[in-house]
C-alpha cells in the first residue's frame, strides 16, 4: 500500500509561529463586553489589573490581529513544540470510511495536555512585571500541572486550589504539582473567606471548579503583589492557544489538505478556541468554510442546553460578568470523569461565534459512548486519550460514519488535547462495566438557569 | 543567543531504520552460549521453540549483522517513532558546563518507555506463527503496558503476571493493561505450580520479577499454542532496541556531533543495549571510540558488585542458564522505586562487553541522588523522568561536572527511556523527604552469589 501522507506530520522548531492570532480582530460582531460587578459598567483592561498581570489584561482587550510571542516563551515552547498532526489511518480502516481523519496531538508533554501553551506566557508576563506569587485553581489537574511546570521554569511561587474531590481521588496528580514545587490546597479550604463560609455551612463540601476559582481570585486580590491565573474561558487563553491551529494549518497544507470539519471538545473553550483559530480566520475572511463542531459532555451541556446570558465565572461572584453560554454559576455538574469539561460557562468568544452561527454546531455526548470511542482509539491508534479529548474522538468517529453513509471523502481534523495517564480511575470504572451515559434532568437545568442573576439593562 | 542546534532533533518516518542491527555480528569474542537446563549442553534455537515464537528463537542465535524489520512492524513504529534527540540546553546552563548534553527520549508513547520497540515485533512474530496466546511478566509495569498495546493492535490474547507488590501499589498501571485488553494476575498466583508452591510456603509473599518470569514461562510451556515474551536481557530484545541507537546516531550526525560518552541505565540491558548499538558498532569496527557507561541502582548492583557466571534467569530455575553478571537468582533487591532495574542478572551481550572492557564503565548510584537529579531535570527540562531513566540523568550530570572540572567540551548522549507518570508514589516519597540512598550489605551480596548453582564443567 503506498501512502503519500505520513502517519505523523511534523514541523521543526523554526516553524513554531512567532505570533499568536487574535480571532477577535476578524470578528465583525464582537462579544459583549465584560461587566465590572462593582460598577455594573463595561470593564476596561485596568479593572483587571488587581487580578491579572497588566500585559495579560491588555491581551484580554486587544484588537490587534497578531501578538508577538516573547523570545523567552518561544524558548519554552521549543522544549515540547511543535506538536504533531497525526493521520488516523488505523481508525479510518476500522470504520471503513472514505473520510480522512487527522488529529492534532497536544498530549506528549509532561502536563499531558495543551494547557502548557497558555501557562508559559501567563507565568512569563507575571514574572516580567515583578509579581511575587501566582494563585490558580485546578479541577482535573491538567491546568495546575501545566502552571506548576511553567512556574518551576521561571522560578515563580505558586498556590493551587484543587477541587477537593479531585485532591482526594487523584493523589498522583497532586504529587506532580508538588514535584514541580507548587503548594496545593484542597478547595473549599480554610485559607479564604469564601472557603470558610462554605465549610461553615457544609463541612463535607467536596468543592467545585467555581468555588476553587473564587478562592484563588480572593487570595490573589487580598495578598500583596499576587496575581491569579486562569487556564480557559478568557480571550487571552484563546490567544495563546491559537498556536495549536496555526501549526495544524501549516501541517495540513504540507500534505495538501484543508479540513472540511474541525472538531474539538469544549469545557471552557481553551482547546477548541485554539484549534479552530487559523481556520476560523479563513472563515471570517471568506477564504474557506470549514464546519466547526464543539463537543461537550451531556452531563454539562453549556452550549446545547444552556442560555446565552451574562453570568459570573465563579460560585462566589467575585469575578467580572461575562456574556456566554451558561448553565448558571450555581449549576454543579455530576462528577463525570472528564473533569476538565465540568464548567458551567463557556468562552465569550466561542459563545458569540456559536450564537451567530459561525461556530456551526455543538454536540453533547454521553460518558459511556465517549469511553467506547476512547478504548477503540487506544487499541488501534496506540495513544490512550484523556476523557476530555475522547469527546472529540467520539464526534470525529460519528462524522466519519456520516461521511461513509453519504460516500463523501471529507477531511476531518480533531483535537486530541491530552493523554489519559491520570484518568485511570475513570478507565477502571469503564472497564468494570459500571459506566453509563448521563444527562441532567430538565429540572436540574432549569434550576441552574433560573438562578442566574439578572443584571438590569443587560 | 544564536543556536545552531535545535532543542529537538527530529527525524521523519521515512528515516526510521528498515533493519535492526545485531551487535553480535561485530563482536570478535562472543558471549558464552545459553545452557539448556535439561541437558546441561549449549542450547540451540530449537531448544527455545516451546518458549518463544520460532523467528524470535532464530533471532536469539543469528549472527547476521542486519535483520529486516517487517513491514507490519514498521507500520506500528510509525505510530510513535522516530523519537526525538533533545539538546538539554537548560541543564547545561544550570551546571555551567562546557559539555554538550543530548538525550534520546523514548517516553512519549502511551507505554511510557522504549519497551514498545521490542513488544511490537515479538507480538507480530507470534501472530504470524499462529500462536493463540502470549504470557509475560511485568514488574514496574512498563513492559506489560507495552506488550498489552502491541497485543491489542495485533488482536492477540495476553496474560500478564505482575509482581504482587506492584499489582497492589500501582492499580493505575494495571488498569492501562486492562484497558488494552490484557488479563493481569498478581504473582505469585495460584495459577501455576511455582506460584502455588511459593504461596504454600509463604502466603504473604509479595513476589519478585524472577518469580513472575517463572510463572509466565510455566504457563506458556504448559498451555497449548502459547508462548512467552520477555522485555529485556535477551539478544532478540537488544536487536529490536538497536533502533534507538541507530536513530540517535543519524540525529547527532545531522548536527555534526558524535558522542564522547554514551550513558544508559541498565536493569536487564534493553535500553543501554539499544542506545549503544550503532556507536558500539563503530567501536568494534575501529571507526570511533565513545566511552560507554552503564548506570545501575546501588540497591541492585549486578555489574559493580555481582559476578560473571552462569545463572538462571528466574527464581524457579526453569529458564535456560546464561553467562552474565549476576547477584544470584535468589537475590531479592529491596523495593527501590526504579522497579524496572530490580533484576538480579544482566544481558549476556552487555555482560560480555563489560567483562572484556569494551563497555567501558559501570556506575552504581543511590536512590536519593537519582531523585535529586530527576527533579532538577524536570524543573528545567520540563519532562518528568521515570526513576529508571533518572539513573542515566544522574550519571550524565556527574560526567558533565567532571567535564567542567577538566574544562572539556565533550559531547554526552544519554537515554531518557521513559516518563514518570506511573511513579508518583516514588516522587511522593522523595517529596516527603523520607527517601535515602541504599545499598545492600556485603553479607546480602555474598549470600546471593553463594547460592548460584555451580554447573559442572562451566
Amino acid at each position: 500500500m503506498s501512502k503519500k501522507v505520513p502517519n505523523r506530520i511534523l514541523l521543526t522548531e523554526d516553524q513554531i509561529p512567532k505570533q499568536w492570532y487574535n480571532v477577535r480582530a476578524d470578528m465583525k460582531e464582537q462579544p459583549d463586553p465584560y461587566i465590572n460587578p462593582g460598577t455594573m459598567k463595561p470593564a476596561v483592561a485596568e479593572d483587571f489589573y488587581p487580578i491579572f498581570a497588566e500585559e495579560l489584561c491588555r491581551q484580554e482587550f486587544t484588537m490587534e490581529r497578531y501578538v508577538d510571542i516573547p523570545e523567552e516563551v518561544l524558548e519554552y515552547y521549543k522544549l515540547y513544540r511543535p506538536s504533531p498532526v497525526i493521520r488516523a489511518y488505523n481508525l479510518e480502516r476500522l470504520l471503513d470510511t472514505p473520510a480522512k481523519i487527522y488529529y492534532k496531538y497536544e498530549g506528549s508533554n509532561t502536563s499531558g495536555s495543551h494547557k502548557l501553551n497558555s501557562a508559559v506566557p501567563q507565568v512569563y508576563y507575571n514574572k516580567k512585571q515583578g509579581i511575587a506569587r501566582i494563585t490558580t485553581e485546578t479541577g482535573a489537574g491538567q491546568w495546575g500541572t501545566a502552571l506548576s511546570m511553567a512556574c518551576a521554569y521561571f522560578d515563580m511561587p505558586l498556590r493551587i486550589y484543587m477541587v477537593k474531590v479531585s485532591y482526594e481521588q487523584k493523589p498522583y496528580r497532586k504529587e506532580v504539582m508538588h514535584t514541580y514545587g507548587a503548594d496545593v490546597f484542597p478547595s473549599p479550604s480554610d485559607t479564604t473567606n469564601i472557603g470558610r463560609a462554605i465549610l461553615a455551612k457544609d463541612p463535607g463540601n467536596t468543592g467545585s471548579l467555581g468555588t476553587a476559582i473564587s478562592e484563588a481570585v480572593e487570595m490573589a486580590v487580598s495578598t500583596p503583589n499576587t496575581r491569579y491565573s486562569l487556564g480557559s474561558v478568557l480571550n487571552q487563553v484563546l490567544l495563546h492557544q491559537s498556536i495549536i491551529g496555526m501549526e495544524a494549518k501549516t501541517q495540513l497544507e504540507m500534505v495538501d489538505e484543508y479540513p472540511d470539519y474541525v472538531i474539538g471538545c469544549s469545557g471552557g473553550g481553551s482547546n477548541l478556541g485554539g484549534l479552530m483559530s487559523a481556520f476560523m480566520q479563513d472563515k471570517l475572511t471568506g477564504k474557506a468554510n470549514a464546519h466547526f463542531i464543539a463537543v461537550e459532555p451531556s452531563a454539562c451541556p453549556s452550549f446545547t442546553r444552556g442560555v446565552y446570558a451574562y453570568d459570573f465565572c465563579d460560585v462566589g461572584h467575585i469575578t467580572p460578568l461575562a456574556k456566554m453560554y451558561t448553565l448558571g454559576s450555581s449549576f454543579i455538574p455530576t462528577s463525570i470523569h472528564a473533569g476538565g469539561l465540568r464548567y458551567h460557562g463557556m468562552s465569550p468568544i466561542l459563545s458569540k461565534l456559536y450564537h451567530d452561527g459561525i461556530l456551526d454546531e455543538a454536540r453533547a455526548v454521553g460518558q459511556k459512548d465517549v469511553f467506547d470511542a476512547a478504548v477503540l482509539f487506544a487499541k488501534h491508534e496506540s495513544i490512550l486519550p484523556a476523557p476530555e479529548s475522547a469527546h472529540a474522538i467520539k464526534a470525529a468517529i460519528d462524522v466519519a460514519l456520516e461521511c461513509k453513509e453519504r460516500g463523501e471523502a471529507k477531511t476531518i481534523l480533531f483535537g486530541l488535547t491530552g493523554n489519559g495517564y491520570f484518568d485511570l480511575a475513570a478507565y477502571a470504572s469503564y472497564n468494570s462495566g459500571s459506566m453509563e451515559n448521563y444527562a441532567p434532568t430538565d429540572e436540574d437545568i432549569e434550576k441552574g438557569i433560573s438562578e442566574i442573576i439578572k443584571v438590569p439593562g443587560l
